[in-house]
């Protein structure tokens, strides 16, 4: 018997069919003689109607009166669940996090979780009652209502998750789990079963929505197992652990980013003032950059430096870049567009040139340009052409075996 | 300065636009020097929509889960009142029944007020902060959300206007207050300025839906002076006050249901355990019975008994006087479809013969029959056929002055 936190996202709870399908999953899960502690986001598309009307009265409403507002998406949820449990001949009760004893921080619309009184939750699951708690809210010392971050949801439960002890946080949501690639890119994805926080968190950084940044990182500050599963179709979905310290070296995955913007600044005049004021600039930008390399000439008396930003930074990039291009007297600036980012997310692949040689391998065969490779401990990043990203991805995925079952290695198909 | 408890009913607060005008008339109040409470409704629609989810979900859904689920329409509602009061730099602080200290009996869904913690209103009264609160709900001794009847956001603005002993508790709705009949039948209807609780409850008793019952009881035992006025309009309203002890007699508005079904038994064996069979009968009837009468005939071994019941209950209402029939011998059972019921309201008028004869007079001179007639201290109903209905309202607002300004008497206009 194990102690379960289930959490049901937005789409998982957006109808009152997908809240009945959901309230057959918990019941399940507690006639197979587990502890079932629930927490709900609102259902789909009822928080941004809140974020509306609220919009449509004020351009910056009061945050005390806002939370007060949008909580209630979460608390009709909650309500609905409890009651499609009841109908299961489950014992459930729906709470809201005051009532869960869930405790914030003061402020509004970013408060965070101080502390939780598990004694509350732990005094239903006693009774064999299964507490239907709402995501992204708490009280703050002044009994006011309170939400966490958008997404905060996940955040109540790996908390919630935390406070108990339970044996497994379980994410549910529209997805069966974490592939090893976009399935509409690559044909032949096979779900992950098992993923680091640390490659989770990479591949959130890379873009992939699947978990909430600040839940993930209180999970793996205090270790807890956590699966992310779908509640649409049965199955284990992904498990999420803590990894171990110097792991072997893995591919667990590919991401694409299909909108890079490549800024190229060749034969910069190679001074110490100048490099400095590069630096600086750099530094203080105000949008995001993303991957960065400078290659020293050979000549030693100039050198190029290149970065990329995101599609939706171009404006700000181009106006920066222009201007920078001047200050540091670079002989030309290059800005290409429909670049692509191809990244392998795994563990300490950094210290194993063998994998950077095997992408440059594997993309130099199909003479599949490489304008700028970057690593971390967790993954390496390729840019090249949108054209040519999907190809890429595949290549990749069938070189780094991740087409077969419990691959994640370097290794081909066994 | 006075302290005014104003209430908004749904369609008062239907739409972000309703939301904006009302917190319009709310500020203007504010700025006139008051001190103004805010009772709110759900957004019309929206504890329709709320209950049809659960609905959707259990034919029973548990009361506790329901109130927690229906209670989120007034919490919204009272949100977005607020942020549009701030818009209109009023300080103003959504509450739900909870923060603002409203206690109920520990029942869902039909919860009473037990009392109210008026410190709490005070207190943000005190700094020029107007609190938003929540109507139709509460908190019970165990800390969870109750909520009362249906409509009985009524009842909590007047029980906050007890609690604090307000000056007024305006009731805003989508009508400009209470007149002296139906406008769509009489076109020279007037606005009442001033009724008593007596005459409203009668009205309602008649079917008049601008208050809730148990709301205007709870107004008259404390006394508060109520006025029903429209959020939609800008003027005075009704004002409904305790009325005097016997009060000189006046007719105030007159009321039609259309909707009447009049059973005559005729020739009932005048003996007395017959008598005592249909006492007990009537009294146990388990459908809504209207106007009665007895008729004794001359001859005095037999008579008739006629009632009255809306068209709704018609199908219990044959079952049971068929039977009744029987069991009591009556020569014939008379049904007749169409009847309707003409109510003059007001005041101390059983006392007086003259408006009956009055009533007799007008209606007989025009030929309408009249089948029926019965009378209670504030109220004299007739009984006429739907196709008279209107023709005998018009004449009776006419021969009782009520088309004329502040008329409310037996006199004709001045």
């Amino acid at each position: 018997m194990a102690l379960i936190v289930q959490k049901f996202g937005g789409t998982s709870v957006g109808t009152v069919d997908r809240i009945r399908a959901v309230s057959g999953i918990i019941a399940k899960t507690q006639r197979a003689g587990h502890d079932v502690v629930v927490v709900v986001s609102a259902m789909a598309g009822e928080t941004d109607r809140l974020i509306n009307l609220a919009g449509a009265l004020s351009v910056e409403p009061s945050a005390r009166d806002y939370d007060a507002l949008i909580s209630t998406g979460e608390t009709v949820s909650a309500a609905l669940l409890s009651i499609a449990l009841q109908e299961q001949k489950a014992s459930a009760i729906a709470l809201t996090g005051e009532q869960a004893g869930i405790f914030t921080t003061d402020n509004h619309r970013r408060a965070s979780i101080t502390h939780i009184n598990a004694e509350i939750i732990r005094n239903y699951l006693s009774k064999k009652t299964i507490p239907v708690i709402t995501g992204f809210q708490g009280v703050n010392s002044i009994g006011e209502v309170t939400t966490l971050e958008r997404g905060g949801s996940d955040t109540s439960a790996v908390a919630i998750a935390a406070a108990l002890k339970a044996d497994e946080c379980q994410i549910y949501t529209d997805v069966d789990g974490v592939y090893t690639a976009d399935p509409r890119v690559v044909p032949d994805v096979k779900l992950l079963e098992l993923l680091t926080y640390t490659e989770m968190l990479t591949l959130a950084n890379l873009g992939a929505k699947v978990l909430h940044r600040q839940a993930m990182e209180f999970a793996e500050r205090h270790h807890i197992q956590l699966r992310v599963l779908s509640s649409f179709h049965e199955g284990e979905g992904t498990m999420i652990v803590v990894g171990e310290k110097n792991p072997p070296p893995r591919v667990s995955g590919i991401a694409i980013d299909p909108h890079q913007l490549q800024f190229s600044f060749l034969g910069i005049p190679s001074d110490q003032s100048t490099l400095d004021q590069l630096m600086q600039a750099l530094e203080g930008i105000a949008f995001a950059k993303d991957m960065t390399m400078q290659n020293h000439l050979p000549t030693e008396d100039c050198f190029d430096c290149v970065f990329t930003t995101r599609e939706e930074d171009a404006q700000a990039a181009i106006l920066f870049s222009r201007a920078l291009a001047n200050t540091l007297k670079a002989r030309e600036l290059k800005i290409d567009e429909g670049r692509a980012k191809v990244s392998l997310v795994g563990l300490n692949m950094a210290a194993h040139p063998e994998f950077s040689a095997k992408i440059f391998q594997t993309l130099g065969e199909q003479q599949i340009p490489i304008y700028l490779i970057t690593s971390t401990e967790a993954k390496i990043s390729v840019l090249t052409d949108v054209a040519h990203a999907a190809q890429a991805t595949k290549l990749l995925h069938t070189a780094f075996a991740l087409n077969c079952e419990g691959a994640q290695s370097l290794a081909g198909c066994s």
